[in-house]
């Protein structure tokens, strides 16, 4: 949320001069993304988002991320497209920092989704899943199942500064996971964040994803249950039937889940939950000095997942098979 | 340089019907300014800048901030113009804060001005000044000579934290400038803060003047001073005598130094240098818990008002009554 690099003007013109975008006409840091600093650009030929790199994100992933958004973009999904330098390369280097420049996406993410914008992000996600299909470069996903425990590791003795017993919860629900894990299910590219900051809606319309730095490849129906977590609930926490039930019709409609996915869906909304909470609760319990993001409460992944916990059947997310395009 | 106060698409639409701007496009937070939270927002008219004045504005004072922009926008100077909602006012409320929509000046800040913008912004600075006179509201400067004194008392007691010696330092120089301070020049409305970081260029001519939050009534060569103070400086803080004299010149081939202002310039320049230092040194001892900004080092200041100190002639900064348009 915050620019971490300053650019100069001088730097940015030198920069741009190995682009063809022409004269540049203005450039502001925008507040968007936690990991990296962005700027907003507008030159003779439209405007841009530049992205320097800050050190969370891995220089040796960018040709995946920036290679997935061409590959993406080329099939037909809407979504930022790296510019090219006149050599052929996506990837410069500015203020010391790698550093992209994609094209501007229009629209606006919405705050709080409404079944009409869960519908049409479950057609997007699985549009997205089938363009994914023939991308050449593979990412192995770091916050997968192998992740956790490490990641559990760093903040277990402190969890419970954040609710009691919070240490226990996580240490018996990463052993439930890694016994039940359904690694065989369909795979491919995912989203892996698909927030409903990263996803842009025009006139309820979607009108593209953004911010692709933790797609990799996953479970395919693991990205619905990212899903599921982000837009399905309310802000009290309780959990919106119709907003799931428009998400998977959405997504059905366009790539139908098999019998083991739609099976599976709670415990993989369990292991979305947990990675989520892991995540937030290490930011929670480690910022940076100098820190110009406000780290989220992770108490909001507990109940997400204390709630999934007390599912063992999709049919009691209000889903049901013959909705999800499998025999009754 | 940070969005204090997150405004949510709902709000904003709501928001936006208030005006005839049309449909929403896209609208980011934008890292502009130290005082609001800043939106830049994309219509189907075009691009705007909205403002959320935070606490440290006072929003008594925006009928004359909007107001000036509208006037001096009139008068032909390129500022940011205030967009009027349907009822006919320029101040509405979003996310509990007062709200402003302003046009969007294309151009960006250079961080390292060179003589020739240094002259640009002379002559824009005097069109300004000239620009002001009629404008109806008035607006005391709530940082002039007599606001010094309650402000340094406010970081006395700790100043010498910062250097030594500069507790005793600050209270001369304000006893000095109580007994030589020129009021008696020309006044009218000043911008008061023309950083570079307030100055728009397009391939290196001036392209307009933003952030008038500083804007009041006071002397007009001070607002000079305070220029000479922001942009004749080199990084290593050595006085640029090519670019203060660029700066003078283009200044008064637009209006023209009296004798007095002349004459005045090194106590003025004091002045302001004091003026930067005392905010600076607050804001370096109190920085607030959840600062987005890291406060500016007051060290540059100590060091200009060191170096105006041992300037008794304005020729002594490279400038000359002939040059000035005055009597040799």
């Amino acid at each position: 949320m915050a620019v971490y690099t300053e650019v100069t003007d001088e730097a940015l013109v030198a920069h741009l001069r190995q682009y063809t975008l022409g004269e540049l006409h203005s450039f502001k840091g925008i507040a968007e993304g936690v990991e990296n600093s962005n700027y907003l650009l507008t030159t003779d030929t439209g405007n841009y988002i530049l992205t320097l790199y800050e050190k969370r994100v891995d220089a040796r992933d960018l040709p995946f991320f920036l290679g997935l958004m061409e590959h993406l973009h080329a099939k037909g999904i809407v979504c930022p497209q790296p510019v090219k330098m006149q050599s052929g390369e996506m990837i410069g280097e500015l203020a010391g920092r790698p550093a992209a420049i994609i094209t501007f996406l229009e629209g606006y993410s919405v705050r709080r989704p409404q079944p009409s914008h869960c519908h049409e992000l479950g057609g997007a996600l699985a549009r997205f899943h089938i363009a994914g299909e023939g991308f050449s470069i593979r990412r192995k996903n770091a916050l997968d199942m192998d992740g956790w425990r490490p990641l559990f590791e760093m903040s277990q003795a402190r969890a419970d500064e954040v609710t009691p017993g919070l240490s226990e919860m996580i240490a018996k629900e990463l052993d439930y996971l890694e016994s039940n894990w359904p690694a065989e299910l369909p795979s491919g590219v995912i989203h892996a964040d698909l927030f409903t900051d990263n996803v842009f809606f025009l006139k309820d319309r979607l009108s593209g994803i953004i911010d692709f730095y933790f797609a990799c490849n996953d479970l395919l129906a693991y990205d619905l249950a990212i899903c599921l977590n982000a837009w399905c609930f309310e802000p009290n926490l309780s959990f919106n039937t119709t907003k799931a039930r428009a998400m998977l019709q959405g997504y059905t409609a366009v790539r139908g889940l098999s019998e083991s996915e739609f099976e599976r869906l709670p415990v993989l909304a369990r292991g979305s939950a947990l990675r989520f909470l892991l995540t937030r609760l290490y930011d929670w319990l480690n910022v940076p000095p100098g820190a110009l993001v406000t780290p989220k409460n992770p108490g909001e992944y507990i109940a997400r997942l204390k709630f999934h916990q007390g599912i063992d059947n999709a049919a009691l997310y209000g889903l049901d098979r013959e909705m999800a395009g499998l025999k009754a």
